[in-house]
């Protein structure tokens, strides 16, 4: 054992150094019983010695919590669920709870495993994230769970969703603000449930404004370039509002390329504020930024709740913020 | 407490449900003691009925181990301790361990206080991580930990680095066999580690093929097009080796805006296969690997030889991989 390096103190170390029992040690540290203070302090100082720190897993099996939460992720790229990550650590690290990462790579065999260790570790909750927005299937397990970004088919799970309607929508009134009146969406693609209610949005909110149907295609710059080429043959715009920031960086440089100003001959928004896309954007994009980590520790915050005794609250729709810069506002 | 939802069910459950003592329930999910056959039977599916899964607190106690790993990283936005964070969690799990995630936000009080949190949780042991090549302080704790990325000061402690230097030669190497002869070198700030390293690396490769000093600017696009105006102000150049697909993709849209061809007139080369950069190039650059996610898993094994009583590895080098692409190779 010599090689295993530093090893833990234990009570029983403490005890030993302050030459008192280990029951006296363990009263001394936790301000229990009746001791003078002379010993208490002789037992503070040799924990203090040893870098002895009481074990709170004796706390956490005798409060029948184990003050862990573990978050379920099939996003392994991690573009949308490691900021909502990050976002729930955060808050519930401000509780003294411990975040249990599982990365179940979009494998079934996985999550079930990583289910029942998670049960097995007695986690005080649950926090399953995914990629999509589609709605997923319930998981089954004996604590509470809250779902984030990819809601749960069961309304009466907690589900911590992007309000995907309000943030499309957000977008074209910016556009109509600033006079637009002629206004194509292109987006991803029409299987994808963020695009279609963005679409749906952009639609209802342009009303007599938008320019022909929204175009579906792929997530990336290289279908944004390809966009503008369609628009173009089939009429004038005088903005185009986007479903991402890759697409929306892809119909910037495709503008620059046939020599139409961004925003002056034609304003574009993105969507996602992902700050690689948006700000190495020529120009820089006015977008919609999705709040993932606000919606982590939203999402957390409700979590907690649940595990203290709170009824479940169904679907709970987190607000987007535009965020205007020089692709609409010039410079 | 009805409101607290679904409850774990307990081992008295299960026993009350087959009608045995709990001892005996206890037994018979363990494969011990002497019970009939039927009495085992009756109890596992009593087991089954109720959901009941065994408490691994419990051996985790009588083990000494808490079968749970602590991750530190100071990498809020990700971008290279993701990655690493995702190898370490699948190297663990299949180690039956559980990755609990600290996020110092570089805050040294928070690191300080999650440390304190994972001593107090007995974790078998601890990953550190950073955002950069630097060297850092070793942490002061009673079990085994390994750097990762960002390694020690300490030289006889544990740290999985990257091969910074056999990554930029392999790049300085293919542009060589491709009977390129006047190579150019465009990086990130020359106050930080990768760069230099890069550089020297290049440099040293290189010998006379190389075309002026290593430029070094920001980790960005928009350096990378200024460095083009730079270098063709100065001379002729028939490659580009760089420090970043960031800086690479703003290499590839400065030239081709000014009519050079890549790679017919000049060869270009990324560092990171950053997929998002790296593919979404014009063309698709040719760049060098991290394995990120192969460091980490390194990383990971490392920590559970040390966990079992192997000793400190020092530091630990992980080879690169030159990814080759259009932005060389031409279509």
């Amino acid at each position: 054992m010599a090689s295993r390096g530093p090893v833990v103190p234990r009570i029983t170390d403490v005890a030993a150094l302050a030459g008192v029992s280990t029951s006296t040690a363990s009263k001394a540290l936790n301000d229990t019983g009746q001791l003078r203070e002379e010993t208490r302090e002789r037992v503070r100082r040799a924990a203090e010695q040893l870098g002895f720190t009481p074990d709170s897993r004796g706390r956490a099996l005798s409060s029948g919590r184990s003050y862990t939460v573990g978050l379920i992720t099939t996003d392994s790229s991690g573009r949308f669920s490691i900021p909502i990550m990050l976002g729930a650590e955060d808050a519930l690290s401000a509780g003294e709870m411990a975040l249990v990462l599982c990365d179940t790579r979009d494998d079934a065999l996985r999550e079930s495993h990583y289910l029942k260790s998670l049960v097995a570790r007695r986690v005080d909750g649950i926090i399953v994230t995914g990629r999509r927005t589609e709605p997923r299937a319930p998981i089954d397990v004996p604590m509470p769970v809250v779902y984030a970004f990819s809601p749960s088919s069961d309304p009466a799970g907690t589900s911590v969703v992007m309000d995907d309607h309000g943030g499309a929508a957000s977008a074209v009134r910016h556009l109509l603000s600033l006079g637009r009146r002629r206004i194509a969406h292109v987006t991803g693609p029409a299987t994808h449930r963020s695009a279609v209610v963005r679409a749906a949005a952009t639609v209802a909110a342009a009303g007599d404004a938008l320019i022909g149907e929204p175009l579906h295609g792929e997530w990336s710059e290289r279908w944004g370039r390809h966009a503008v080429d369609v628009l173009l043959r089939t009429g004038e715009v005088d903005a185009i509002s986007c479903g991402s920031d890759q697409i929306a960086r892809g119909v910037c440089d495709r503008l620059r390329e046939l020599g139409r100003a961004v925003p002056d001959d034609v304003a574009v928004t993105g969507f996602d504020n992902w700050s690689v896309m948006a700000l190495a954007s020529r120009p820089p994009l006015t977008t919609v930024d999705l709040r993932l980590e606000e919606l982590g520790r939203r999402t957390a915050q409700l979590l907690l709740e649940m595990i203290g005794g709170a009824a479940p609250s169904g679907l709970v729709s987190m607000p987007m913020e535009l965020v205007p810069r020089e692709s609409t506002l010039g410079t």
